[in-house]
């Protein structure tokens, strides 16, 4: 971040001389080089600079409606900015989704916007799930905004579980049209992103029957409202959810089908169709549309590391500013980083960000050696691929909103102010927990997965590269292993307790399968499975880190190397802390070892103190991405929060109406009020 | 909770007629007696079936102008209908704590209201801190709101480190005033509730000087507004902080004051009084003051258990009418509640209600103890009762706040709408970490405790029952004790793990002060004093819901008395194994102990599933009271859940105005959109 001559708080200034490394090298590696970085400041200026995005009261003051009017407002506001930076010649690649699709906007919309469903997944499902002609009628229309449509799968009753959905689409050859409609108020259709009031088209999932018979769920292309009035069609049952822990802008939506008629031609027939004559034909294979869900993930995970991003960069500014508490009683108070418990809170929620970053760049890595092995006919590493998304998805959502609000707690009261920015982070972060696939279920999946592959290892059949350790594990007679505390033996010891976890889950569902059905015993044993996957998980994250870093460490200055390892280092370390529980039954680790293990910890976080400031401001995410009164980059966190508060609408006025109204009636009409010195609250 | 013929959902039904207790039985001795329980139900139906208070639109999509004025409209309604409660005669002890200050109003003031510090801190301060003739003054028309205060210390930049704060309050014989000043902004007071628009009075904290000489931190009587225009006074600089995580209708306030000046006789002059021509006197020791701190604890514990009351009702009954994702692949979905996953996040919720409201209840058997102590000159126990208010608060409330989302996501997508009772509940635990003091320094406050009575344990000094296990791991020489998983066995190991955590850090705290001062050592050691205290609070919960279940047991039926049995081991045992990092290093538990730990865990899982719907009906929560689609007693959700959407203000017309004034002519523009197909986000 270039920044001239502005006045920064000393306390801050003080800390940002002390780092050791250059803070644009570390940026220009963090953020993919040098151009990247350049076009992400670009990106932000232009946007951002907008003057109909300027705005004196903060969005969260309003009611329900005015923020869905507003959020709908500026969002056009904001495509008219990137169609104005078009029409001006730049090329940009993929200009939408890294102007929409991450940081840039998180302050401006900082509830979401109605078209996110719609640009992140209707146009894209038009491709996925569409044939030709139908590509040729809808694509280029959603593309450019002609119609605006959402993706309609999950309904009131029906979640995660997919085969339960209960929406039916039935073929009437007579008039060569499907029926749509919701057997139930359990069938409608709820929670997509514009469905409410924003969007004209919808991507429907229903089940499809046709001459009697059950064909499954296939998608549908359904007109919804209106093009001219925005009226809902005939038989269509529509509204929004209501308010929500966050997202109040998304206007997410239900929909409910009373018989609504479509045409053939809207059943979406890439991977199945459906005859003039009611006739039903396979014709590809959804394997793709499988894999796309890896991307949505892959997408959910990196917007986590992206909002620690922000909560570390507040917390870390904080508490450089924030003075409490005298160590030595005779002493000023100190900045509270100074109390390790304090630097406990905030150096971990930073490391934590690299890991989950990583985390996501591995699994897009893998992502694409199965594709080409997929295009090669080789399918044999699509179920880790698969395993590995699904408990990324949930350890990573979980992980984020846990650290969150550590940032929030180690900001004192301020933290819970919205214009500290981390309610809104928040909000966001756990949408991601409750969105795309419930957690446990989540994890449950990857078990599977891990079932299958240690069956495999007990008949040494050949296991992929990341899973060898399941047979080293066999080899080795589940005998408790040796103990190191370097990272490569934190590593080794995650393989242990990931590989004696399964083998103890797996064990327990053979007992258990003595006495009823496999089904039966996996779900009995869940618990256990459940943690063997969040194991499976943690160790993936490590090992993806430590691998980023050691390449990281290969391409820069010694000084930000030694930064890495120390972050490295500074992440293993706690996260074996954390892990205790699980190693110690797996790994021969003593009572010294552990206090051993402490001390390291402490001194990985004395390491990390002085360079921890440059770090979140190499994050390089500029105040009016950041949108807080105590993260900001001059840390002038008083004024501003003073500044912040003068802003609400009721302070506007020095007396509101409700004095006059009910409390100054109410103070003069002479009440008994509490009879006893004890009733008072 | 007496229901007549009422629709229940048939799947809750079915659970309901399998409990094997008797609820009403529950209830009553949960709530301390049939005749208590009577009255909760006829204060609950008298306050809440005000017509006035029956609204359609849910506060929460208001704005946040308009929130302050509906909670300050509604609270005087509840104010008025207490009145009359009072004016018809009946006798109804502790009348407005019964009301005001339990779960009774947490629906109709969801996100409190501006009169909560008022009647909470402002009337009991002047009785505290007042001497005689200012009692007379104030307290009356206090009580009978006849002037409105709160309760103002923390600023901006001083909060939980009380003796830093800087506003100051000089005498001036000359015209017998003080005056009282800001000296920066850093001084604003911040945070007192009411205080932005609300009150006309505050006690107000400011460090006394006079005659050129300081006298610390002093209370001062301030009127803050005019009586009749309600206009802050001159001198006064008054508003709201802005919106929040929650508490959205407290009105938290900041005051700035320039040169404020009041007589003499405002200052609060019980313990320390200032004569006439300037002289300063203490009169008496502020120890009761510093004891009530203790009350105030011990009403932030309780609350955390009466939140979740409503949360792992709400998640419970939620469980018992969701069905998804079959266990066996061709049999139905099963209501949630039987996957062992979901019975793992739902029953130690309900436990914990009982852990934390014990905990509260055994702590303030303390504290009459030790006030009874007081009276005969013995102090020997206000350091422990002092040490566990400290820890019960910030454990209990981290306790809470992890809960309720274990509660909520439990719930899956639907329990992150609001109407599902969640994000309110929410936002109200959060609140109590932030405020009171920040929850590491209280931690650290015990720990510090801790050392003291190590120090004496050392030394063979006598320590108070509580914490003879001290000594007993000194005598044992520190050695790994023995485990049984039994609840006695698992408190020993819990003695264990806290004497030696309290052992280690003492003992580092010994080897840093060689190289610094013993403040800065204890410092240095602050991660794990506070690890030591929490482990401290986690026995100190354990034992006491350990005394008042098996105190329970003689006081029920069998049937009942093996629930609660039940709930005890539940307890304890996923205590234990959520605990095991720390006892592992103090205690000798084998690889098969814990696989034994967990077997007895989902043991009592499997025990207490069939009770479990007969514990949260048992908490008596009325409808009106819990507030949620998803826990309604009758368990219609999807029902409930459309209603609730369809009363949301966007959906009170078919088309929004947003449409034609900016979505309509955009979809028209014609623009460019993404070029390239993978620009979609």
């Amino acid at each position: 971040m270039l920044v001239f001559k502005v006045y920064v708080n000393p306390d801050l200034k003080e800390e940002r001389d002390k780092v050791i490394f250059n803070v644009e090298e570390f940026t220009n590696w963090f953020h993919g080089g040098s151009d990247k970085v350049k076009e992400k400041r670009f990106l932000e200026n232009y946007v951002l600079s907008d003057p109909q995005l300027q705005s004196d009261v903060d969005s969260s003051y309003l009611s329900h409606k005015e923020k869905y009017e507003e959020a709908i407002r500026r969002v056009v506001v904001v495509l008219r900015r990137l169609e104005k930076l078009q029409s001006e010649g730049h090329q940009i690649n993929d200009l939408y989704v890294k102007v929409l699709g991450g940081l840039p906007v998180t302050n401006v919309l900082k509830e979401g916007h109605p078209l996110v469903t719609h640009m992140g997944m209707f146009i894209q499902s038009i491709d996925l799930l569409g044939n030709e002609e139908q590509k040729a009628e809808w694509y280029e229309k959603a593309s450019r905004c002609k119609i605006l449509g959402t993706y309609v799968q999950t309904e009131m009753g029906h979640g995660t579980f997919v085969r339960g959905i209960e929406t039916t689409a039935t073929y009437d050859p007579k008039t060569k049209e499907f029926v749509i409609n919701s057997p139930s108020i359990r069938a409608y259709k709820w929670w997509p992103g514009g469905l409410g009031h924003t969007v004209n088209h919808a991507v429907v999932f229903a089940q499809l029957y046709s001459l009697g018979k059950h064909h499954g769920l296939q998608p549908f292309m359904v007109q919804i409202r209106d093009y001219e009035t925005h009226m809902p069609m005939k038989g269509i049952i529509i509204g929004e959810l209501g308010n929500k822990v966050g997202y109040n802008a998304v206007n997410n939506g239900f929909l409910g089908f009373n018989n609504v008629r479509i045409p053939l031609k809207n059943m979406m027939m890439k991977n199945a169709k459906v005859l003039e004559n009611g006739e039903f034909m396979k014709t590809n294979s959804p394997i793709l549309t499988y894999l796309v869900m890896t991307q949505t993930r892959v997408g959910i995970v990196r917007g986590m590391a992206e909002y620690l991003m922000k909560a570390s960069t507040i917390a870390m500014r904080y508490s450089l500013v924030r003075r409490q508490s005298p160590i030595d009683p005779n002493s000023p108070e100190p900045k509270i980083i100074e109390h390790v418990t304090q630097q406990m809170k905030i150096f971990p929620s930073i490391a934590k960000v690299f890991a989950i970053k990583y985390a996501a760049d591995n699994l897009i890595d893998l992502y694409y050696e199965v594709s080409a092995d997929m295009k090669n006919g080789n399918l044999s590493r699509l179920p880790e691929l698969h395993a590995l998304s699904c408990c990324l998805k949930a350890v990573c959502t979980d992980e984020a909103a846990r650290t969150v609000q550590i940032c929030r707690l180690a900001c004192g009261g301020h933290g819970y102010l919205n214009s500290s920015g981390f309610n809104d982070i928040y909000g966001n972060i756990v949408a991601a927990q409750h969105y795309e696939g419930e957690n446990t279920i989540m994890n449950l999946q990857t078990a599977r997965f891990l079932m299958k592959v240690w069956k495999q290892a007990l008949n040494n059949e050949e296991l992929t590269p990341n899973l060898q350790y399941m047979k080293n594990f066999i080899q080795n007679k589940g005998r408790r292993s040796h103990w190191d505390e370097s990272v490569d033996g934190i590593i080794r010891a995650f393989q242990s307790a990931t590989a004696g976890k399964v083998s103890l889950a797996y064990k327990h569902i053979e007992e258990r399968k003595k006495f009823c059905s496999i089904e039966q015993a996996t779900s009995q044993t869940g618990i256990e499975l459940a943690k063997a996957a969040e194991l499976y998980c943690q160790l993936f994250m490590l090992q993806s880190l430590a691998n980023s870093i050691k390449n990281g460490v290969r391409q820069v200055s010694p000084a930000l190397g030694n930064v890495l390892k120390n972050i490295l280092e500074l992440y293993a370390v706690d996260l074996a802390i954390k892990s205790l529980e699980s190693l110690l039954q797996f790994v021969d680790i003593s009572s010294a070892d552990i206090e051993r293990l402490q001390n390291k910890l402490e001194s990985a976080l004395k390491a990390f103190k002085i360079n921890a400031i440059g770090i979140v401001d190499g994050f390089d995410i500029p105040d009016t991405v950041l949108g807080s009164t105590l993260g900001a980059y001059d840390g002038d966190v008083y004024k501003r929060l003073l500044e912040q508060a003068k802003k609400s609408p009721l302070n506007q006025e020095d007396v509101n109406k409700s004095f006059h109204l009910y409390l100054k009636p109410f103070m003069k009409s002479n009440i008994v009020g509490p009879t006893r010195r004890q009733d008072v609250i």
